[in-house]
């Protein structure tokens, strides 16, 4: 399908809506005021000099790249002079800083310069993939073109040295990202050079000797053969989601089957829950098959915005619903769980169990953390936070022939041209959605694979994992089975095995000490438990109240041949994105199963 | 009661014993062998001069006085030439290298003289308390006095620097042991001045600001007033060893009640199934209560070995079944799963579990360590191995008053001028016991705290834990039943919450990945599983084949709303103190549990 972007879609209400406030009103500025005060803004001036005491770092352009994507995405929907003139500034600082021949890296032009591509892993490539995103975004948003001709130039210039010349140290990006935003560049602007140069790093990537040439980057092998989802997870799904973006433009086949390999590889063996990727520190990196550690989860919240990313790239490819599912999984989870409840603290690393008397996990070890800082040395997470709320609307839609297609059940218009379409619904606190399309002759609805039953106001037929039905011009209207219900792990997950984690629709609930009396892991839930929804709680969304069992101590027996005994209980539980907001305490997904 | 020394008894047959003999004919010889390579022998020659290429260590003296301790033990019960010439040779050194004054210490008299008692922190007291035992054990076996008289001087030496002209840097052991060495010394040589150096090291502690004041090594509070055991676990347990000796000698209730709370503290909350102790690599230290990870367990062998001499001191004072419960439990599982079977290889730490497909335990830390290996730098295991395996005998008999008590059910005579037994069994690997005994009015067996149920063949009163039978002079013949039985932990701690483990009698078993088809963690036993007992097994004990689920993968999901299937299946257990003998592989010692 066609998956509308930001530019057809407005964001009009509900959950995710407030959380797109939130950002624009608080995130933004919570970034960018680190941003200034760290040096990153002021780096863009290129005044830098030896011994300044604020040294810019490698991927200060690409922090920076990313929040001005974020900007323009808000400036799209709403003017805000003060923001777009922050913006302006730091265009100004490119189109001045760009050496004649297009390059533009604040690193290699005020630290070391006379060493631009030379060395594969400083991130070059990487942050010039996220101007180029940013560049985009922000001439859909405003029209101004200052920024993308910049880019337009670097891309050029980087197709000249790595494509023409060759004359580069290195021949793909250590860091992927470039990939997936110059097929961006060629949507955008129709030039099929920066598809052919999107290309030829896909292309060579893993057929060349070069250094860092392995799994930790993806460049093993060639992409093509690739089967299992390796390495630094951030870099995985953005190669993954220039490949697809590529696969899309080309209808290379080959190259989507290696998607749809590596996705599959993801889904079924490697990804939390709650849809994080990348479940070790070292190397922030996948693990092998199955080990998904829960207390020392690294589950990068950049990583489950790749899956975003990639996932809705493949969604524009072939029409499958559980593409969005993997969508909708990751942002009211994994991703949302990187940002505090008053949207100015992040998490970097999203375990799974904090358990504060496990100190073999809390004081040996940097991570997990178990607070959300204000900033990180390496502040990727935070702007990527600030775009992809600012970019919820590009998850919504999609049009394929005469059926619009919902992906996502988010209060919103959609626009283009003489179809439209409005949706009301309060989901995921409500479990209703209503849906009045015109100008196709078929709406395509998502029926989440969570949902054990559903129920649609107009017939329909089952395809792929969305309902479709004739658009008579009325009211569809979706109703969710959303009773909370236990899930399990398979069992070669072996941290999850005898537990079981409880989700409501999409959202997948922890239980936190501060609700509960008694330590987390002495409570057990049976399969078919009963829980009574509170309200729509402190964040926004229900909280749980679940009936259980809870073990009771020996007394004064440390281990005994009598099994501890059981006595009714109830556990208190929250969304998980929302863990971690009131002061350090427990924390638990997956809680013991009673049989 | 009286316990009985290595003197009075000969261990006779079954499996301890031949465990002594490995140790006397294999382990010994490794020991000493890595103690010549690594150039703790030579040492003892003084003969070090700077920038030589083997620099002694500060607690080489130490490492080498244990394994001269085993010798004396093997001594006294078989000549051995050879073995005696090893450790007269050192002697020699040692009296030669001994300063006028009385001092002995290799790392202060070769690299840092001048230094002497200036570091708190550098085992030099702990090396002296290693080479009084030692003395102590040489004199008893031999006779010769050569060994004992230096340490005599030495002690001397210590007292006066420590007592009368406090001239010292510092005024208590930073590694305990002296204490507990110096009651030895006292209780061989009848000086009291030893026993009163002992009181006055023991009743210093933690009333004195010194450099390493702290719970680390129990000098936080004077030591009456310790209430939880905290810090190092081997200082731990050789502290109270030597606090106990001190009550017992002086009566003092204060100090025994100390010693009882400590006890309680460690068995009740901080204490592994097999008997290790100090759960945390973090200071090779206790941690909170209740926080046993098995996976990242540290339990050191010698906290476990020390575990047996604080018990055993605390037997000798009172005659309670459960400190030589805690003995039991600790020789047969925690302290000789530090031995491999081949008696070459040491585990320095032991683990409950080993998870090769969890690599959040086995990259990024150095331990557990999932092989023994030969030896270590730190090498104080190893020695320790030789000389409680070479010492069993001093843990079997007491004597209170008329009545002979039978505190460990091991095949040995004793003999003490007209009073004598013979204890015939081939437990643990059988279940029946017979006791004959002569020159006693009764006989207290200890009935272990395991027994779901026993006979006697005589008419007996209960107290304490032991069966007391009028002595007849006729076979006293226990039987326990030792039928394989599940055990649980406190649901206090986290890791063993939903978790049973096996135990057969006193040995506590384990599941090695060599032995079972499926992952560890897929397998689930229930309460009442039935297991079949197979033969004396690989290793010297009965290995076991129990009755048990297994859980099914999922086809292609990672997660699902069904529960993982079970199907019947079988796990094969070993003794757990067998496990790591036949290449890397998975162990669990406690299992997923079925209800």
């Amino acid at each position: 399908m066609k998956t509308y972007g930001v530019s057809n879609v407005n964001v009009t209400g509900g959950y995710l809506f407030e959380k797109q406030e939130l950002n624009r009103q608080t995130t933004m500025n919570a970034v960018y005021d680190f941003f200034s005060e760290s040096g990153r803004i002021d780096a863009f001036k290129m005044d830098y000099k030896d011994g300044d005491e604020k040294q810019p770092h490698i991927f200060w352009d690409s922090d920076v790249a990313k929040w001005m994507e974020a900007a323009a995405y808000i400036l799209e929907k709403r003017p805000d002079p003060e923001l777009e003139a922050k913006v302006d500034a730091i265009v100004d600082c490119i189109e001045k800083g760009q050496a004649k021949d297009g390059y533009f890296n604040i690193f290699f032009t005020v630290v070391q310069p006379g060493d631009r591509f030379t060395d594969r892993d400083y991130h070059e490539l990487y942050c010039a993939g996220h101007l180029m995103e940013a560049a985009v975004a922000y001439a859909e948003a405003t029209g101004k073109t200052k920024f993308l001709d910049c880019m337009e130039k670097y891309a050029d210039c980087i197709y000249r040295v790595f494509v023409e010349e060759k004359s580069a140290k290195f021949f793909t990006p250590g860091h992927e990202e470039l990939e997936l935003a110059l097929a961006r560049m060629y949507r955008y602007t129709g030039k099929r050079k920066y598809l052919d140069l999107s290309a030829h790093f896909i292309n060579v990537r893993g057929t060349v000797e070069e250094k860092l040439k392995g799994p930790y980057n993806q460049s093993h092998v060639p992409v093509r053969e690739q089967r299992e989802a390796v390495g630094h997870a951030v870099r995985a799904v953005y190669l993954y989601t220039g490949m697809a973006a590529l696969a899309k433009e080309t209808g290379d086949e080959e190259l989507l089957k290696a998607c749809r390999i590596l996705y599959e590889d993801m889904t079924t063996k490697k990804m939390y829950v709650t849809g994080g990727l990348g479940s070790t520190n070292i190397g922030e990196a996948f693990s092998i098959a199955y080990d998904l550690p829960n207390d020392r989860a690294y589950s990068e919240t950049c990583a489950a915005i790749g899956m975003m990313l990639f996932s809705n790239a493949m969604l524009s490819i072939e029409n499958r619903a559980d593409y969005a599912d993997s969508i909708e999984r990751a942002i009211y989870n994994g991703v949302l769980s990187g940002l505090s409840y008053d949207g100015k603290r992040f998490f970097y690393e999203n375990p799974l169990e904090i358990s504060l008397t496990d100190r073999s996990v809390n004081t040996d070890t940097r991570y997990p953390a178990a607070q959300r800082p204000t900033h990180f040395g390496c502040s990727c997470c935070p702007p990527n936070m600030n775009r992809i709320l600012a970019s919820i609307g590009a998850y919504i839609y999609g049009l394929e022939e005469d059926a619009l297609y919902v992906n996502q059940f988010i209060a919103s218009e959609l626009s283009d041209g003489n179809i439209s379409c409005v949706m009301t619904t309060d989901y995921p606190r409500g479990n209703t959605i209503s849906i009045k399309a015109n100008g196709v002759n078929k709406i395509a609805i998502r029926i989440p694979g969570w949902a054990k039953s559903f129920t649609l106001n107009k017939t329909y037929v089952m395809e792929s994992g969305y309902a479709i039905v004739e658009n008579d011009g009325g009211s569809v209207t979706l109703t969710l089975d959303m009773t909370p219900e236990a899930l399990y792990a398979d069992c070669r997950v072996a941290k999850d095995v005898g537990k079981l984690c409880i989700r409501r629709g999409p959202i997948v609930y922890c239980a936190e000490g501060v609700d509960n009396e008694f330590e987390l892991h002495s409570y057990s839930i049976p399969q078919n438990f009963s829980a009574e929804v509170i309200g729509d709680g402190q964040f926004g969304l229900p909280e749980l109240s679940v009936v259980c069992e809870r073990l009771l101590p020996y007394d004064g027996a440390l281990y005994s041949a009598e099994p501890p005994k059981r006595v009714p209980a109830t556990l208190r539980m929250i969304p998980y994105n929302s863990f971690a907001n009131r002061g350090l305490t427990d924390m638990a997904v997956w809680i013991h199963a009673s049989r």
